[in-house]
């Protein structure tokens, strides 16, 4: 089994990466075989600085590296030279692999369309991470690929995202939530009163109506579906409430010298909540409808993420997610 | 100056609507006159037990109440004698007062363009309640009174949100923000981008381009202006995700003995926190386009929310919001 990694891309790269990529071989032993691609020598630096041996990694040398602000289309017809083209060409030789990166998502979602393609039956691919909630994760399809969509896109994302739960998630019979301005049938905007009497009808999905935004943090289903532009609005809301609410909370419980011995004793619990909330846990974000298995890590991954989407992408190909998706629609 | 209240709409009505009108009237005495609307004897009842004189207050009877269930546009043509109804017609009548209702948010929007009609430029009407943020509460526009837009809508919001953020709120040369998936230009949906040239042209507001959902809870703008499905998912997602987290606070800080002890040393902040995030504190929402103040108080309102909208109502007169509105279309 086959991981590649795009070891350039993201925040912390190649430094994290390349640790996240440590840990999962060590993890996995001879059970996959990981392909580094990037500049030569920054790699092999970094394996030296952990003392690890290169032999463990195929290398793949890319000269060039995309920036995170660079017109996808553009980087990614330009940069032939750089890893995340490169980690794709690989990709498409061999669809029996996944490619993991915390590179440009925008990038990532065109690279993907122009050198690996579609998966037939599907019109658009979409961003579909994990969200925390109170209770378990839930998968959030689409979070940004597509700012505009229509009704059919959205009966395809809940179909992929269905499969991807089932299979790789291990969530039994998942729930499909539509994300919706109302709970009743015929609340909402043009597109998701529409895309409402598709998946009612639909057979091959579990249904469960409309989700309201309020109860989408109590966790009530296990797939919320949503335009891109709505379902970035959730993801980014969501990490942006939390982080502000932490940081007033870290405000107030450090006030005063009472304050900080109450935090103190509330140590566990607080840690509990910020586990809760923690994106390194839940790993990358699957693209599905590209044909081919490819994982988008958080842009600031550090070597936990990395290993968690590297497993991620391992369950990916142990589950024939790109088998079962064609076989769903 | 006259504020009309429908005394009957709101999980709490008539009681704490009424206690709510009692404080108003109690706090600015002779400057506002306000009116009763809704059954005669359920409303007096409560004027007894709160040991209030009737006189203090105008009362006008309506033998129906329209429930938040019911279908806004059937309800208003059908229950021609609910309190709602017969609020909306005394607006009419007198375009200087001020109409508050905990009502249907539904029903208050189809009340109010079927009954009051809109602003002559003015093409839909809009929900703009404030709020919270780490720093100054913010205006969002709409809030879910139009599911689908037009780009047209989104600047008439725009300049609505302008005049009442700077004439009501207090709020000097307020800058206004687009809901956006990105913060260049050229991101977005077909609507965002649409909008976002629109509004850089538009003289008469202060436009500080696009602002990303992550940014929203730091309150880096005063307004917030999109269409009223991406603005009733964040209005929902900030108070579900807020109820979440401190449900789980609670749930953490309750477990054992020393957590208990620590929450108690952390109370002063806990509450402040908690402050922070009250809707009572901010207390309801103008409904802006239509050509008669109506400000609509959440439905779970009690005495301070309410007193705190008849606060707001006072305000949209003595600032004449919709004269200023007008001048500036």
């Amino acid at each position: 089994m086959r991981i590649i990694v795009d070891a350039m891309g993201g925040d912390y790269a190649p430094g994290e990466i390349i640790k996240g990529c440590i840990n999962a071989a060590s993890t996995y032993q001879g059970n996959l075989k990981i392909t580094l691609v990037g500049r030569k020598n920054a790699i092999a630096e970094e394996l030296e600085k952990q003392g690890v041996s290169d032999e463990i990694f195929d290398i793949v040398h890319a000269e060039d590296v995309i920036a995170v602000d660079e017109p996808p289309v553009m980087a990614i017809r330009r940069k032939k030279d750089s890893s995340m083209v490169k980690g794709l060409e690989l990709l498409r030789e061999d669809r029996s692999s996944v490619f993991v990166s915390a590179g440009s998502t925008g990038a990532l979602m065109a690279g993907g369309l122009l050198k690996v393609g579609r998966i037939k039956g599907i019109d658009r691919p979409a961003l579909a991470p994990l969200i925390p909630t109170r209770k378990l994760p839930v998968l959030l399809i689409d979070a940004g690929a597509n700012a505009d969509c229509k009704p059919i896109n959205l009966v395809q994302f809940a179909i992929m995202g269905s499969v991807y739960m089932e299979k790789v998630v291990g969530r039994t019979n998942p729930r499909v939530g539509l994300v919706n301005i109302g709970q009743e049938e015929n609340k909402g905007n043009e597109l998701t009163k529409e895309v409402y009497s598709l998946l009612k009808e639909q057979d091959n999905i579990n249904f469960a109506g409309n989700v309201e935004a309020r109860d989408i943090p109590e966790g009530v289903v296990d797939i919320l579906v949503c335009d891109g532009f709505v379902g970035n609005t959730i993801l980014k809301l969501t990490e942006g409430l939390a982080l502000t609410l932490f940081g007033i909370l870290k405000e107030e419980f450090t006030k005063s010298f009472v304050a900080k011995i109450g935090a103190l004793l509330l140590k566990p619990g607080l840690i509990n909540i910020k586990n809760m909330m923690d994106y390194d846990e839940v790993g990358g974000a699957p693209l599905l409808g590209i044909n081919g298995g490819i994982i988008k890590a958080h842009g600031s991954s550090k070597a936990r993420a990395i290993e968690n989407a590297i497993k991620q992408a391992k369950l990916f190909i142990e589950n024939k997610v790109l088998e079962n998706i064609t076989a769903n629609l």
